[in-house]
């Protein structure tokens, strides 16, 4: 058993304000630690005194001050934290930072504790868990399967319930195949979204930091913290953590072709996944099957040439004098790359800028894919037998994704028939983040389980709420451009994300234009309380979007600022003055759709 | 002498539409290769009787369908001709294509003429021109110097009047050196603009196709015409033709520190480039003296393993049998990258993407850059004596563009104090050809030299006009937004461009809003006849920065569509009628600038 109090951030912030302590919680940590004992998870572990301690300096509980206040959380062992030793499980290669990386140091401003440093394939080269010295963590479903990697403790500890949430790494799945394995979320930035300073490189040109959590708001959340641009990381880009809204009713997900679609003889686990896109289909998504055969192309160019040797090439030195400390496996994967001339770099080079000019048609025809996360379960014995195989398999629909600069979130979807944990995986491209975790966190919802393996129930969603930010615009619209009108497809084309109904100020009057085709209606404002209060809606549209929207906006329509009922001033619709000549004073209906709707039910009646 | 009709498009299309024909013109191409009697410029000349029948099959003189309509055109042999061998200046290598290039294809599809494959330096490695097998083309202004390279023939070609434009290519600064060495208009363009499908590889991720002209107008209108997204091409990029039309008055134009700069003692080259200097400060820009170091580092780069091994990746199969096939120089370059491992490859992407990530904001800081093209001028001589040296000083202001991404045009600007030619590169990132090339034309324009080594005077350039493109936005400025005006920084801040200055139709009013700060106008539509015609200006900008511009502007102005008395429909500026109430009508000063001249004068006599 678990537990009753869930170690999401939102029931540990309800704990704290109803005026319980980190104390408290730092117990459980310790309690549930030994409790499931698993010597396999941690690598590393905060001194009890120096966490209370720390806690200490937080200060009372604040979490507008600290979105993370008195959240435990854990590192793999490839992320340094200042004080604890970094070993990248190869125990020769061990040092000890005397800095936090990047984004452990942003975490714990916002108020995150760092429990433990957690164990992983070695230097992150894997996605099953067992490549690693130090004892196995155990998958926290099953002890018989394969826990995934190669972020393999930091998965099993969220999952577990030890912490709310854990850093890991993905270069080529790393972490999502855990996440999937383990039925918690494990959200993979887009590249270059969170600083790798500070972390042992596997691949620099493609490696992510990535955040695997209880829920898909806590991931979001930890993702939003810690997505800064840092100018020390030379692969570091500024995405912005937005778009975690609400989503329009109906996005376009690709998914592979059945006949593209790889199981390895899984039949429960490709059952799962069909379940899955039902279930998108349900809520209103529209599945559309894409040819996948140039993504697996892409897949396999990670582990055949270019990159392999840049996994070498960041280890170069140690691995050339100390070839004997790498694992078995790890150091066959290694050696295999020594002998990579700079020809075969750029010879992969050119097959992966082939490959995304094929691919590209294909991912601009849809909003976001759908993947499974992993084509299956692989027990610890499979991976005995076969141990490059079945890993290679697990990377099927991950290894892909940072070669083509996409961002993905690994989300359970319930349990299979066999009661094994389902997931699937959302992509989109850079800086899609918040797109695909805000569907993620609807199919969470949908799905239906508790979280990670506790007993812990996944608390409702918090309700999405259009977050106003900089880069995006709010636009207000009056007439055919709202849902389910004609022009709405205008919106669509421009990726335009619904934000909100709403309704203007009592200063506004509205009127049915003559002689519009589509019909249209003009908005003029007038003196307070000489109006209605107008139904309008709330879109967002990135600054070009919008650009391309107001451009083309025929006369006499123009875009200026509205104030809306809630006190806000948005962008939207106006009419010029000159035109309401001859046009129907239509304020009384309140709104533009009920008036068309007034309209077609006389209609109706003049006909029936 | 090179007699009395000038080659650049414009005055060869007078020709045509005069009656005069194609043969007259092939006739003068021959002729002039005869009279400058270098058999080192063409490795190939097309047959007159082949060239008179597709001159033929072009049908009657239509500039409109065909707008490089019996132009004649020189190719580098680097880049396939179909029928014509292909040598890249190795006749080993030598092999006969059954196609054109894509881009040779586009140009003759337009009307262009090839009349040549011309001379290289081998495999197009090396900025002098003297590393070919062939005999070596003759510098068009002064023969002891070297012709720059690699396009040395395409280049002297163009600069003898022989042909009207030729291309070249680009990689470390093949297509701006030699235009430099020979007093001509060399346009990089932007990595990917043009299709290097059916080009011999040199470094296939920084490969350019250039364009050799003798005036700017012709190198962007062969740019425009051949700058296509490629599907076949893996680096094709869709780099729309833009940008091309007036420029503000005031760019902000970076150049490198004083302290910077390299002129290895040629004094007359750095006198030279000071005086390009104040030639565009006098015509209103603003010179921005920035540092320099990391752009050398980024250009040594080139020459420093990973982009030599990507040189000998493209030829690997050739090299590795027929090492003694290659020029000794550039055998021995090949040779050293033989050893490159795929990790050197890897640490050249790393140093290079730290040092972008460090000139960053130094590119972010200016419109464009102005540099020199050379440093110097080499005699054939010094290149006996140092031929890796001098070549790699050649390529101080050129090596590094590319690897950052940019575009740029080089372009005489005038006679040395020694009567050399003197040249600058403008340069700017990806995308801004238009910007370059459009800064280019001033700057050759007052530059007074005639056109290559001819004797022909450089045209006046065409009246640029506002070309009014799919993707960049008009938009009609009334007010405080209006040239030197208090506002007019939110513009220049999202890079608008001025286009013109227009009036609107006789319909608007004009009114000076009460309570507003900086003071602003307000205007309102009335009907044709009962309001003024107001001087407007008409800026440009692309979708995002219009969307940006949109979204800032304060209740009660907004943005509708403006009918200007030229009969176009503009987006513009307009007031809600409610603000109007206590606002003053000056429809009566036909604009806002009037007025407020009119205020200051008053001001003026009210104190004076």
């Amino acid at each position: 058993m678990t537990g009753a109090l869930a170690f999401d951030i939102a029931s540990l912030h309800e704990f704290y304000a109803g005026g319980r302590t980190i104390h408290e919680v730092v117990d459980r940590v310790f309690a549930r630690i030994a409790e499931v004992n698993d010597t396999g998870i941690f690598l590393h572990l905060s001194d009890r005194q120096v966490l209370l301690a720390e806690a200490q300096a937080l200060g009372p509980f604040d979490a507008e001050a600290k979105p993370l206040w008195g959240i435990p959380f854990a590192v793999k062992d490839n992320i340094d934290v200042a004080g604890m030793p970094t070993t990248a499980a190869c125990p020769d290669y061990s040092y000890m930072p005397t800095a936090d990386a990047a984004v452990v140091r942003l975490l714990k401003q916002a108020g995150a504790l760092v429990i433990g440093k957690t164990n992983l394939d070695q230097f992150a080269t894997g996605l099953v868990g067992v490549r690693s010295p130090y004892p196995i963590p155990r998958n926290a479903i099953d002890a018989n399967l394969v826990p995934g990697g190669s972020s393999s403790g930091s998965a099993v500890a969220t999952a577990q319930g030890i912490v709310s949430f854990a850093l890991g790494t993905d270069t080529a799945g790393s972490g999502r195949i855990p996440a999937g394995l383990n039925n918690i979320v494990g959200l993979k930035p887009s590249v270059g979204a969170l600083s790798t300073a500070g972390v042992v490189p596997a691949c620099r040109t493609l490696d992510c930091v990535s955040v695997f959590a209880l829920t898909v708001d806590d991931a979001w959340r930890v993702f939003g913290i810690a997505a800064r641009y840092d100018a020390t990381d030379a692969y570091s880009k500024d995405i912005p953590a937005t778009g975690y809204g609400p989503l329009p009713p109906a996005l376009t997900i690709g998914v592979p072709a059945k006949t593209d679609r790889q199981f390895f003889g899984d039949t429960v686990m490709e059952a799962a996944y069909e379940n899955a896109l039902a279930m998108l289909a349900k809520i209103g998504h529209r599945i559309v099957e894409v040819p996948f055969g140039d993504f697996y192309d892409v897949a396999n160019l990670l582990y055949e040439g270019a990159w392999v040797a840049e996994r070498y090439a960041t280890v170069k030195d140690f691995f050339d004098t100390s070839e004997t400390s790498f694992h078995p496996v790890t150091r066959r994967i290694y050696g295999a790359a020594k002998t990579l001339s700079a020809a075969d770099a750029f010879n992969g080079f050119y097959a992966l800028q082939a490959l995304k000019q094929k691919v590209q048609p294909i991912i601009a025809s849809v909003d976001l894919f759908c993947v499974p996360t992993a084509p299956s379960h692989y027990t610890l014995a499979d991976l005995v037998a076969e141990p490059i195989r079945e890993n290679s398999r697990l990377g099927t629909y991950t290894n892909f994704v940072n070669l083509l600069d996409m961002c993905g979130i690994a989300v359970p979807t319930g349990k299979r028939a066999d009661g094994l944990p389902a997931s699937v995986t959302l992509l989109a491209p850079s800086g899609q983040d918040g797109l695909t975790a805000a569907l993620a966190r609807d199919v969470h919802q949908a799905a239906g389980v508790t979280m990670g393996a506790t007993d812990w129930s996944l608390p409702t969603a918090a309700t999405p709420t259009a977050v106003t930010e900089d880069e995006m615009i709010d636009l207000v619209v009056v007439g055919a451009h709202l849902s389910g009108m004609q022009l709405n497809v205008q919106l669509r084309d421009l990726n335009a994300q619904f934000s909100r109904e709403a309704q203007t100020s009592d200063a506004y009057r509205l009127y049915a234009l003559a002689g519009q085709m589509p019909a249209k209606p003009g908005m003029i404002r007038v003196e307070p309380g000489k109006g209605g209060n107008i139904d309008v809606e709330v879109w967002r549209l990135t600054p070009a979007a919008f650009g391309r929207f107001v451009a083309a906006i025929p006369s006499p329509l123009g875009i200026g600022t509205i104030d809306l009922s809630d006190g806000t001033f948005v962008k939207g619709f106006l009419v010029e003055r000159a035109a309401i000549a001859g046009a129907t004073d239509i304020t009384e209906f309140g709104g533009w759709r009920s008036y068309i709707s007034a309209q077609t039910n006389q209609r109706a009646q003049g006909t029936g």
